[in-house]
């Protein structure tokens, strides 16, 4: 007998229907002699409807408020869920956000957990009754509702499996897994069995939407094994856990791309010590993030070029910022591109294998493809291209470490 | 200065744009210099849209989870209403029953407010800010959400105003006030200025929907005086307050009428001590509300007739019961009758008049209005009569107390 958390969103309890379905297959978990704790986030599509109704109200709404708003939606769902659950008829209770005493700093919209107080959960499980939590929401010290942020209820799930020390955290989506790259832009791509915490934190960071990236930095943090699987139909999905030595043997376990990113260059910035340093906190300070950097210079012995990638929604405030320091650097020039993509190698195996990033550069070269920008971490190696290559990369990369074989560390199927 | 709960609901808060006009009257309100605390109801038909979920999943949806479900509508309202009234320039705060701490017994769908723990909502006005609570729904002592049934908000309001000792409840609705009668039913009904708690009730009792039922019954209980206007204009409303010397000048003050009952007659019952008591505590026992009871004797001296009124929805159910005494009584007929309408006359001047009854039966019978059932109480007359007379009854009642004439208390207008 295991203690489950499992964890259903979106499209999987899209509407009544779909919110029966889940409900037989929670109880058939329950049958087959497991404990079950669910966690649900809101109906597909209806936070989206909840935000366009308080932009009817008021451009910027009030964060606390949009909060208060956006609860609802996981509200209904656990609701009609344990309801379903009564009438087939097993035990089920719903608990909010500060009934399940679910405890989160004060940040409005991207709130963090920091404590769950069990007790209600405990509770309910002795009683034999399945707990049902809404995702997504938390109550801070004051007793104001928060919520998590987009995919928020992916956390709640593992911070409460966390808290639990349950067995295994369930998170069930309309993807069977967790692939070696995106199946729509690459038919060849192949579930994985298994995958790290660290691989898992790269491929969200580089926009695998599997999972929020918060959930996967707190299962690693408690060590929770996470199992990405597809609530459609009844087979293993992908497990997300502790790295093990056989993960090494992998050089690659993924790649990953992006097209979130802009492209700003900067020419003629004189070539003087603390250039760098005033362009990027004035650009830091007004909470836009800077990926990579790339410095260069020119001919000229005086000037230095700059290129640096922001996210996209970023660019013009960006632009803004640096067009205030022509008044002091009137060399100053200023382009910037969005046709340019991200594509990313992940695996733990880079740490010991030498090689990895030039073979990437070598495939990605036979195919004429040119490299803009590069960024290395100990597991991943990035290249920013043009975004018209970017199937035609991720396909190449794919091929050149075989990700279409079983890898090393996964049992054959 | 004055403090003052006021209450918007229904079509009041049906859409974003009327909550931004409800923003900005509570906002003139304030810059009058009142203090005010807003509550509010769910917007037009999401009660029902809820409920409607409800019985996709199930035909008898858990009473628990179904007012977790329901909750959620006032809790849209109150998050947009503050994010108006915070786009406008003034301070608002959301509270939700757990957070306005507005306890109840543990009867879900129809909770009764047991304590509301004041501190959030007075803590607020200090700070200046404007409290906008959740109506209908509350806390029972174990932490579930209740709520407090249909129309439940204006208990709600007037809950908070008599917690807070407030010197009004304005009760906000899509009438302009309390009517001497259904304006719909006659052109001549006139609103009026005041009422007393009493005939309030016995109007609510006999159907004006107005106000709901536990609030008139809350409101006299601790005092508070309610005013019901209009959303739409800005001019006064009707006063429910307590009964003043001057009222008792009004034989009547009102006419009401209800076609929600069914009348069910039984013949051929033995005509021997108990037999009435065995047929009500049968009934009663069912839960099925018996109003109006006659009992006549038939030319034979061993049996007795019996007519009473029962809810119709509950006609079938009450007729079932009925059916079973058959085999102790084989003499037993029973026929029922939906056709029928109750007409009441309101006032609490007829404590001290004499003959109003008996005015009332002359008024009809001049009308050919034929009077199936009669019943009386301190402050009331109902009439039982065919449906088909309803209109005119009323309009010969209204005529001959002259209710379209400003009442004696009034103060002339």
């Amino acid at each position: 007998m295991a203690l489950i958390v499992q964890k259903y969103g979106g499209t999987s309890v899209g509407d009544t229907e779909r919110i029966k379905a889940v409900a037989k297959r929670v109880i058939e978990t329950r049958e087959s002699g497991h404990d079950v704790v669910v966690v649900l986030s809101a109906m597909a599509g209806e936070t989206d409807r909840l935000i366009q109704l308080a932009h009817k109200v008021a451009n910027e709404p009030d964060p606390r408020e949009q909060d208060v708003l956006l609860a609802t939606g996981e509200q209904v769902t656990i609701s009609l869920f344990s309801i379903a659950v009564k009438q087939m008829g097993h035990e089920a209770l719903s608990l909010l956000g500060h009934q399940a005493r679910i405890y989160t700093d004060r940040s409005y919209g991207r709130a963090r957990i920091s404590e769950i107080r069990t007790e209600p959960i405990w509770h309910n499980l002795y009683k034999g009754c399945i707990p049902v939590i809404a995702g997504f929401q938390g109550l801070d010290e004051r007793g104001n509702i928060t919520t998590l942020g987009r995919g928020g209820s992916d956390t709640t799930a593992v911070a409460v499996a966390a808290a639990l020390a349950a067995d295994v955290c369930e998170i069930y989506t309309d993807v069977a897994g967790v692939y070696t790259t995106d199946p729509d832009i690459y038919h060849k791509a192949r579930k994985l069995q298994r995958i790290s915490y660290d691989e898992m934190l790269e491929m969200t960071s580089m926009g695998a939407k599997v999972l929020h990236i918060r959930s996967v930095e707190f299962a690693k943090k408690y060590n929770v094994p996470i199992h990405v699987r597809s609530s459609l139909v009844d087979e293993p999905g992908t497990m997300v856990v502790k790295e093990e030595k056989s993960m090494e043997k992998v050089m690659v376990s993924g790649v990953a791309y992006s097209k979130s990113d802009a492209r700003i260059t900067l020419a003629g910035i004189p070539d003087v010590p603390g250039v760098a340093a005033r362009i990027f906190t004035a650009i830091a300070n007004e909470d836009v993030v800077v990926d990579m950097i790339i410095q260069g210079s020119t001919g000229d012995t005086d000037l230095a070029n700059l290129s640096f990638t922001v996210p996209r929604p970023d660019r013009q405030k960006a632009i803004r910022i640096l067009e205030g320091m022509k008044t002091d650097w009137q060399t100053l020039e200023i382009s910037s591109d969005e046709n340019i993509a991200k594509v990313s190698i992940i695996g733990v195996g880079m740490r010991h294998h030498a090689g990895v990033a030039s073979r990437m550069f070598q495939a990605l070269a036979k195919e004429n493809i040119n490299i803009l920008m590069i960024s290395t971490s100990e597991i991943k190696v990035s290249c920013v291209i043009e975004d018209r290559h970017t199937a035609k990369a991720v396909q190449v990369l794919h091929e050149e470490f075989e990700l279409d074989k079983p890898l090393q560390h996964e049992i054959p199927e």
